[in-house]
């Protein structure tokens, strides 16, 4: 059945799709504003399951692309989104039936919600991440064979770009120099495919796990209940693991460099009153954190750095030194986990020579 | 009346578009052979003048852009053109029934000859440059208004991209964006307008000045004539001016640098026998000729630099420590020397902050 997303949805997602944010994806604040305007304004965000999608409906995923750290002081229009949208339809000279979120992380768990109620279309309840990533061929959608062009992409000036390249790698590879061009963020529309191809590429539920995650900590909040054995039980809803505490200390440095359309770091985290330090590598999304040489969690597993007072989520331009922090890690569905998920965005996929090993339990 | 290019034609047509590329352009060497192996396959390359366009016929202008310094090593497939102009017009959902050059100079003389003999339609004796210019909005096109974009850019791999852009500065900037991305040098199919348009916006009789000038090179050697002199006719045939001799000397230094899809530089050239130094600087084409702080010759004039014993032009990549060379200067018509015109490929769209003088007589 579908529904209609209420406003407390809405600020439950932010909190969620910040955690699955895994760091990157843009802050979702901004994002929640333009999903609330877009209500204001009386349109309906309507939410599909993904096994309601008709078969022979042309599904479209859309997402801002670019560094977060550009995002925080370029802020989008509005109309980029819907643009690219109708680029890429007037290109397929097919009308898209739903948009399905690229990821379901960060402002990017927002950004289609407005799409689609622009569009007067629904959003399925999917994604093609699971989580955050930083890179456009890192989503189920290409582990399963689906091209990710044509692929539409429009910045706030009204220019718009359409890629169609020989694979997702030189898709990503030429959209990124454009999202560079424009600034360093861009709305961008890929991955046309219909619903039947949808329904076998697509990590189900992952939008009503964003709003169970928010709904859980605020639970536990309220009822001064165990955050993380709450978000365990949200998590658990739709097969993820976790979430373990790896770590709990001070931000003592943080590099941070945005280049060639990512922000690109690490951060130091040292466990009060001892010398024990975590290091967490990002690349948007954190990437890898390791204590004296072992490796606490690795991508694809999730590695959220979190406000030790608050348990709000810290994105990777957030990161600030004296910060205060928990760091958690969860462990994706088994569809992000096989062979050929791991050879797109497993340990290697970012130039780590190690294996992936769950940190969730086995 | 149209005609049919002959292989004289072309061999004449090398030595026109080496002049009129104005030490850009590319090394037109390597478009000849395309051209010709388009003849040995049976293809026809067929000429029609600027008169001839039928009204309501449109017309699609071709090139390579980026870097003459990487088309020395990055040689096209011979693809790539036709890929291009084929995404514009599905783009347009209308075919083109003639190309246009975009610029009379260098390797994209030649260039438009083979797409538009592989297209099976003629390519019209007329250019959107005049000479060569290392900008996509430093066209006499945009001078009068036409939209450049929706432009599409294809490379050697079957990557291709549509780029609308809001305006032909944009539209540079994005398209030059993704060139850098797909390797430095890229065929595109721009300025799409029908035949009543490009009436008043092109230079006539360009790819035939170009087979003229050639012809009177050739006919200089073999009489052992004034080269200058010979080719004084040849130009003053379509309104141009000069050549006039700069200067002659040896090339004592060159600096030259591949950067953002250009290259960019700067050679000096010393008189046999005295002090007097020649300082020329390019971007991609040679913009400036001063000597002890006089301005000799300043954009939009060509300054192109011979070899001195055979009177072959020497392109900005090819410039080398120790050449024997004379500079010369022609003066382009006076459709290129408007207000209008020297706002968009003048000296200060270049950023010389000195006012144009034509260099070949008022």
């Amino acid at each position: 059945m579908s529904w209609t997303l209420a406003r407390q949805d809405l600020l439950d997602l932010a909190y969620g799709a910040a955690l699955l944010g895994s760091g990157g994806g843009g802050d979702p604040y901004i994002g929640r504003l333009m999903v609330e305007r877009a209500m204001d304004q009386g349109r309906t965000v309507t939410v599909l399951g993904l096994d309601e999608v008709p078969d022979d409906g042309l599904v479209i995923s859309t997402a801002m692309m670019g560094a977060p750290t550009v995002m925080i002081e370029k802020l989008p229009a509005g109309t980029e989104g819907g643009r690219a949208l109708q680029a890429l339809e007037d290109h397929l000279g097919e009308k898209a039936v739903a948009i399905i979120p690229m990821e379901c992380g960060g402002l990017n768990s927002m950004l289609p919600l407005v799409v689609a109620a622009e569009a007067g279309i629904p959003v399925i309840d999917a994604d093609g991440m699971g989580r955050a990533f930083p890179e456009l061929q890192m989503e189920t959608f290409h582990v399963f064979g689906v091209s990710g062009s044509p692929l539409a992409i429009a910045n706030e000036h009204g220019d718009v770009t359409v890629v169609i390249a020989r694979d997702n790698w030189a898709m990503e590879w030429l959209a990124r120099g454009i999202c560079v061009r424009m600034g360093g963020a861009a709305m961008i529309a890929e991955y046309s495919m219909y619903g039947a191809v949808a329904k076998n590429v697509s990590i189900p539920g992952t939008l009503g796990l964003g709003i169970e995650i928010g709904r859980a900590a605020r639970q536990a909040r309220r009822e001064h209940g165990d955050l993380l054995e709450n978000l365990g039980g949200a998590l658990a809803s739709i097969s993820y693991r976790g979430p373990r505490l790896l770590f709990e200390g001070k931000v003592e440095d943080v590099f941070r460099e945005t280049t060639g359309g990512f922000v690109k770091g690490r951060t130091q985290i040292r466990a009060h009153g001892t010398n024990q330090v975590l290091k967490v590598a990002f690349q948007n999304e954190n990437l890898i954190a390791e204590l004296d040489g072992e490796i606490l969690a690795v991508v694809p597993d999730l590695i959220c750095v979190l406000a030790a007072e608050t348990a709000e989520p810290i994105t990777t331009e957030g990161l600030r030194y004296g910060q205060r922090v928990q760091v958690i890690s969860i462990t994706p569905p088994e569809i992000m986990r096989s062979t050929a998920a791991l050879e797109v965005f497993g340990p290697r996929a970012f130039g780590f020579d190690v294996d992936y090993e769950p940190s969730c339990g086995a």
